[in-house]
């Protein structure tokens, strides 16, 4: 039994959280010019919606059906998946527009919003539901916003650094996006970890909760070239962001099934595999999307995510929580983590493949730093933007699993709601479940022995 | 058993309507110019496909996806949820396009059909799956039909009204289609209701429908914007619209986590209010999506609009159901009815807190009855427009129910095909069910007492 | 127990290919132009990512969710439907970009990739997708890969005689898409044919298997207008191709609860018809998508199509299956073959139908070969151009069929993995499954007889 302190803490939580967030909407936040009325239209502003909106519209069905579904294959945990997936998103998609916003203000606090900033949200709640997949059954709802109140504006001022600082290209987030993600989640899980949370009864999945995890497996697997393309500065660099992303994408599935099947002893496809290594392709060319103008070189990415993804679950998983105690449900390591630092050294590579004479236009814009002035002069040359990419992918590994494992030590005390050891990836205790939830996720899996004379059950049908 | 005269009825009812649907459209129904060849194109025209298509799909999502898996909830009635759905949808969108078509005819009866006119047609086909979430697992097929057609015009020319003589601003139709539906579907309810349909232990879900159901819930949530920008006449204010109302639920998925974890004894979230009450931000802040210029204005009526769900859920539905006799199968109450009300209400105290001086442009493009003159004068001032948005929630309300109870009775008559009372809320009088359908349905939820030694199934994985 | 050299047939296959794609595409593939960076923009490269991306991304919803979850209704076949459905797509894209390109090519064997070639690449997908449907749980992953590897450039070569020799209009696909790929899928099934599959026990759906299958089914049905519309010629004609597309679905919808419910002797619907023959009005209008003028045309080849549909399930696959040994797994037959031949001769009568004149332009934008030249003489007239769409149909026919009855001759060689009698329609072979596997596929369904006191399971949830 839970205290009634620890019972009703979300209550409170989210009471001083979603009150705090309408204050500071109330003082500090505005519309942006292009979406209130004016007299005269902006042609660029005036097309925001039809260039804008359907890249958006992708990008939040990956966000609340992608991630959330994704999640649902844990056999005692989909009211959770789905729901706090739902709950952290709209926690950090205020919160992120919050942080993001004071940090770009030029006049005080004030910020504004246009479709941009919704569709920034939506990033930035990609990075806490990756972090979200890595403690996925060990947090209670309580922490789960903890953790997102935490990891929310670290990741967002590093984002900041590396953009505006560094300058980095990162079009579509695998560094700033996916990789802090994940790396926060491994750290905080490491400090978090316990020997209860590991060889758990209630992990692993049913045969329909393995299916459901499909759907959001691939609505995440169609929706990646928006995801991708949708701060790419002009049509043709979005063109191309899709276009690798998606040459990308189909590399890497095919991978992923080659590999699964040569690692398996009886040479049989695993679904954790199908439903989350296929998608390592977009992770690993995310960087480098609008960068790459050679189809190969995007399906070379793809072959190479997908390898590393099924070995990664394979071997590396099962090495980081029995070796290291680094347990990580969703593995999100092998589908967030490493081919995000594949995406943030193949953005190096790609600096010295494609030299400034390939881009009869748009270099500046691809890579700011290197643009020329009047006098023709860049601030940055090839080396050091190199640098910066690498000192970006330095920065977010660094600050993600410091701040991660200080995070995961936060939430150990005692002062918050803890799941039972019994409880973990188990929704009993924090959802109102049917009167089946036992039966399909504790009898079923254990009747198989049961002997049943078979019968066609077709024939039953014209009874 | 059905007697052979009910068997048939839907055949006959659905071969009769198909048949009259083909000759009006033959006789009536032309394509609009901007879908027919021409030599010369209107610019406007020209971009139909690309400004309206993207939020007309999502809509479309919505009507068959988004209504459709939401009540896929019950345990022994997924079938009929997904399927009637569909059916009403396309009986309705055929009916509804004719039905308005005629109401805005010029020509005689003639009428044109263009993007527009799809669009306007799923927003019909709303209205109707809202009064069916009301009866659900009450009503035979042929009842659901008859329904919708009685339902369709009273609708429909009530909506005429409010927009074309009231002038008043509905512009993601909170009053006229949510509201409308709503109060429809509990009149029927009402004078349809007899005491074997309440506690009905077809009636709850179980675990692997209540996800299902999220399928729905969360498609709803992601396209909801879009619902609410569709008709905005410019750029600026469908993306005002698409904020408004994505803050909206935003804050209002906030607030049902919280109300729903504080009003349950055992401190646990209940599935049907993260299903449901969630989208109440949606229906609250339709009406004047296109009004508001204040983020936090839209966050506050997302914050009521869940409460106020929530605890009709909790405590509302069940005094309808035992004091007033009005079962509400889906709750539609609560996620159209009073989020509707508040969406109407909001649309008065929004017209004074925005005056004329805060629209430097378009104030005459949502109240055109404000619009001035050459001479600078106005046909309604703000009192004149409040009250004619007051008129019209009176209006729909009183249309609803008076349509909704007479349809009810008339629903009663033995005419039609009947559902028998142990087969309320469930599929299988009326689909073929496989031979499991009696397992997850009758026997899955009564087995929650059988002990059986647990095991880890994880280990079985390797046999 | 599969050999050795079966067991690791698919990796080197796989492996193979992949390979041998990566050294094709860097060798001959390159972007277009207006997927890459340059000075000055044409207008309508442009405008690429606004006009065609939402129809793509439409497209590639319906390749990946639609098909995949469609297939997914068999009790025990859930993971191989929607894998293999993936597995086949990413296969056939890439090998359709290199083989249309090739095809194409004006520069020796260099082809280019931008937004046109991803979404013909998902149009090649389809064809190997419903030829997979004819096929589905009787082939192992390797067998499906070289079905794919050999039908896919007989259909493109016979779609690139069709609409560049025989300049026929097939806007949606009917023909070459549809057609092709239902006929070689039975004419495959008919050479691979023997009486163990007929009959088998694993056959049939459980439950909520039907209801994943209505995922797939609904999302095919909102999106069939995207995929008739995305190629058509200017804007009016994607409206029209949407409106003609939607209507046709409506009034196949209703067409096929009607005769679902008066063909069956209980008058119970059956849900393989609500999933598949609501479907037949997108094919069945697909090709005349863009040329039809009276909405009501539209419903009339909806309702043809639904109706042909359902008596296709309930009595022509039987007869198929039966009498001449043709096993059709989930009856493409009926929502592609005979649409798709509707489609096709329907394209013939509206070329009599709509004559020249009712077309003030683009006439000669729909059909090539009827462009009046300077002279004003055309190359074809409307015989011919029927002529030549009748060709097409037949062309079509016998180059499915011959081709895919040599497929399914090879695919039954010995030096292929080969599912075991008693696994067709089962995942256990190729797919760790979980251990309620079994449980749900094989023990639920033989359950029915099991008698347990009922009770209000709604009671349960306030213990």
């Amino acid at each position: 039994m839970r205290s009634p302190m620890h019972q009703n803490q979300l209550t409170l939580i989210l009471g001083v959280f979603q009150a705090g967030f309408l204050v500071i909407f109330a003082l500090y936040g505005s519309y942006d010019a292009s979406a209130l009325p004016s007299k005269e239209k902006n042609v660029e502003e005036a097309v925001r919606m039809t260039n804008l909106y359907p890249l958006f519209q992708d990008t939040h069905v990956m966000i609340f059906i992608g991630f959330g579904f994704l999640m649902t294959f844990l056999k005692r945990y989909g009211f959770s998946a789905v729901s706090i997936n739902m709950l952290l998103a709209v926690f950090t998609i205020q919160w992120g527009i919050i942080v993001r916003g004071m940090a770009s203000a030029h006049h005080g606090f004030k910020f504004t919003i246009s479709l941009e900033q919704l569709l920034t949200a939506d990033f930035a709640a990609a990075v806490i539901l990756i972090s979200m997949g890595a403690m996925l059954g060990k947090l209670s709802p309580s922490q789960y916003v903890i953790m997102a109140f935490f990891e929310t504006p670290v990741a967002l001022i590093v984002e900041h650094i590396c953009v505006h600082n560094l300058q980095i290209n990162d079009v579509g987030g695998s560094i700033i996006v996916h990789a802090f993600g994940a790396y926060f989640g491994l750290a905080c899980a490491k400090a978090f970890g316990k020997k209860e949370q590991r060889g758990h009864q209630n992990e692993g999945s049913t045969y329909h909760t393995d299916i459901f995890a499909m759907i959001g497996a691939i609505f995440l697997w169609i929706y990646w070239p928006s995801f991708n393309a949708a701060v790419a500065a002009t049509d043709d660099a979005r063109q191309r962001a899709v276009a690798n992303t998606f040459l990308s994408l189909c590399a890497c599935t095919m991978t992923t099934f080659l590999v699964s099947q040569a690692v398996d002893k009886h040479k049989r496809f695993d679904m954790v595999h199908i439903a989350n290594s296929t998608l390592a392709g977009g992770v690993a060319i995310g960087t480098t999307a609008n960068v790459v103008l050679e189809p190969y070189h995007a399906m070379i990415v793809g072959v190479i995510a997908g390898a590393v993804s099924v070995i990664g679950y394979k071997y590396i998983t099962p090495f980081l929580s029995e070796k290291l105690g680094i347990h990580d449900t969703c593995g999100v390591n092998n589908l967030h983590g490493m081919p995000g630092l594949i995406a943030g050294f193949a953005s190096i590579a790609f600096l010295f493949i494609y030299d400034e004479s390939r881009y009869p236009a748009q270099y500046d814009k691809i890579y700011p730093g290197m643009a020329r002035g009047e006098d023709g002069k860049r601030m940055f040359d090839e080396k050091t933007q190199a640098l910066n990419q690498l000192m970006a992918i330095g920065l977010v590994f660094l600050a993600s699993t410091v701040s991660g494992y200080i995070t995961g030590l936060l939430l150990k005390l005692k002062i918050w709601d803890q799941v039972q050891d019994e409880e973990y990836y188990a929704d009993g205790d924090y959802f109102e479940t049917p009167g089946d939830y036992d039966f399909t996720s504790r009898i079923v899996t254990s009747v198989s022995k049961i002997e049943v004379a078979e019968y066609n059950p077709l024939s039953q049908k014209e009874v």
